[in-house]
């Protein structure tokens, strides 16, 4: 039994004609049945559905190609949102999504920490509460919460391998606890992968394209035309442990001189501090608070043009550049996005180097180059992911049930730009 | 335009259920609806065709389950032929293989070598015809020939960025050349996608697979479920070119320390011919015939007991199989198969090595394992999937003309056993 007939078989063809909608901005039932390959009988019957759950709207005619003007369809943005959450050791980001992706509410909070997962699990749920009331979105056109974390997942039950600091989250029943506590549908999804969907819906990527995460760890996340990839069992893109030195130092899975412990912001933030002028210039000599405020240090040092701090960063920037290559030799890419928190702060110093590095020695160059770009939400991408992993799922049908008022988009909250505007 | 349901309009949908059918054995009209999600009109009209075409038979009734048996559909074996051509430096590989995939002929020839390519090709034609007409196949049965060698491939056109070795054959319009010389349509992918296709056709990998291929370089091949992974332009699998050491030696392709040329077969015979002793007893003191020979020596020097050689080889073995797990960690590899000339030669010492590797320290170990096998046709594997391209292509429909005699099965000659059998 193979492959891909198969698997369209079982996506729900709403979900795939709401897409479809969604990634044109206004479209006709002919567009979409050229769009989708469903006949014109299926699409007229799924569109309806549509319009009569306030999803989709019609708006308007398409100029004239010498027959009847077309109707056009668009997606009724503020009929559903969907909650997306980042739960880091470090920091907890939190965003509102409308069905078109565009974020409508946006707040942060202290991580996960040490704290136990259960405390942390009920204060999620007052501080999603603080999300939605914030903007007057009433709780029934909430679809659903997407949460991502450092991976990787064993299943939809928790946080499976966890980098050591959240060792404490292995089998905790994050699902369903958090089910209880929101009373939302909930799922999960690793922070790289969501990182990559979030890219590919905030920030317009397309064909073959992966987003390079660096946040504490650093990982991946694939998006092959429009459709993550996630490998057999959710763990896909784990490229921070591609090995760069054989005789490197352990590194906390197990295997020696993985990027991530070579060259990650643990590493960066432990050159630093093993420099004694620039930990004091950089404000790093006493205990650290975490690994990302000291590497935001770090960057700050580099920016005001200290050379020992950007000789580190650029030193990590080119293990990261040969890790991306080994990444784009492998997927054959088109695009890939930096993002994360750590290129967030640091971005500019890794673009050019890995710039450099795939237009010089990428494998397929003859054929193609790879678009190397920063990321516009590098701090919000994952949590944006976890909104559209809701809105991508079968969450839907969920609230078919729902009808919704007339006068709906009266109260809809705006879209905030984006985080570079 | 997103994704999956546009992807699926474009296949044909009599490719698809051909394969379905293929990959069942025996499978009912119920069978093939549950496995393609097609309406039952359009499973009742695509096998009517089919059966129309004699490319599939009715062969008895399934055992009852309450209602009505049902009537189960076969592939007919015999109706059609691929050829596929594994065309490399050192030696051509030729096999026929009928519907199903089982190679009914097999044949090998002295390689590209230095030759022109249009002499090559003017005597690939001759070989093609001994191939088919050694089993007394007829030509109109014969969907076409899928020729594989070391990519990439830029276009349909030829062979792109070509290894050292090869490198006349740039810009040679290969495609056009063979369909005159053959009078076959062609189809062309690299050797080591092709390998991978081959290993899931004879060899049923399933799931999310990948072919690691070793033949004069390194390579990978990537199926997921029984579907190639290509890329963005066809190039993907690149792990030849995976850094094992920032600071090593300059590989070809322009970038440092690839495993290729830390580890390959040339490594290898270098490394044996710096080795006094070991040069001399493993007859590799005077001028080279090529590199596949040498590294056969240092292979039997090794299997003779000979500590240097095995010590060489299990040092590629450990730079192979680091490139294995960044593979397996960024694709989450469930099957690895170690396949081509090279492994057909020393996949003993590598099997091991790279079992271990991934036993120890595969980063989602704690999710799954990895089953890494040898391949039982690692020498044909690639020409196997050269054939198994054109059953899965689009050439089926340029001969939907041909109508086939009803005793059809009399004249089909016996599948050949597998390589190891």
């Amino acid at each position: 039994m193979s492959g891909p007939a198969r698997a369209t078989h079982h996506a729900s063809s709403k979900a795939a004609v709401l897409d479809v909608i969604r990634a044109a901005g206004t479209i006709s039932r002919v567009g979409l049945i050229n769009a989708t390959g469903f006949t014109g009988a299926t699409i007229s019957t799924v569109v309806r559905k549509l319009i009569d759950e306030g999803l989709v709207v019609e708006t308007g005619r398409a100029e004239s190609t010498g027959g009847k003007r077309r109707v056009l369809l668009q997606l009724n943005h503020s009929a559903r949102y969907a909650v997306g959450v980042h739960l880091d050791h470090a920091g907890i980001t939190y965003v509102l999504t409308n069905l078109g992706g565009s974020v409508v509410a946006r707040i942060s909070r202290a991580g996960a920490g040490a704290a136990e997962p259960g405390t942390v699990v009920t204060r999620m749920a007052d501080e999603v509460g603080t999300l939605i009331d914030g903007v007057g979105v009433e709780r029934n056109r909430v679809l659903g919460l997407g949460l991502v974390s450092p991976g990787p997942f064993s299943s939809t039950a928790g946080i499976g391998l966890t980098p050591p600091s959240m060792r404490k989250w292995e089998d905790f029943p994050l699902h369903q606890a958090l089910e209880q506590a929101t009373n939302l549908p909930v799922v999960l999804d690793n922070d790289a992968t969501a990182a990559a969907l979030g890219e590919h819906w905030s920030g317009g990527i397309g064909g073959t394209a992966a987003a390079l995460y660096m946040g504490t760890g650093i990982g991946a996340g694939l998006v092959i035309n429009g459709v993550a990839y996630r490998g057999s069992s959710g763990n896909a893109g784990e490229v921070g442990h591609i090995c760069v030195d054989a005789n490197g130092p352990e590194c906390w899975c197990g295997a020696r001189g993985c990027v991530e412990v070579m060259a990650g912001p643990a590493a960066v933030v432990a050159a630093a501090r093993a420099d004694p002028v620039l930990a004091r210039s950089a404000g790093l000599t006493g205990r650290s608070r975490s690994v990302s405020s000291d590497f935001a240090a770090v960057s700050r040092a580099a920016r005001r043009g200290e050379p020992s701090a950007l000789a580190i960063l650029e030193r990590s920037a080119r293990c990261v550049a040969t890790a991306a290559r080994t990444l784009a030799n492998i997927m054959d890419l088109e695009v890939l996005v930096l993002t994360g928190p750590s290129f967030a702060i640091a971005g500019s110093v890794y673009l050019p180097v890995v710039r450099d590095e795939l237009d010089r020695a990428f494998f397929s160059r003859a054929a193609h180059g790879v678009d190397v770009r920063l990321s516009r939400s590098a701090a919000t991408a994952s949590a944006i992911g976890g909104a559209a992993l809701v809105l991508q799922s079968e969450l839907v049908p969920l609230h078919e049930g729902l009808r919704l008022p007339e006068n709906l988009a009266d109260s809809e909250p705006a879209p905030l730009p984006a985080e570079g505007a």
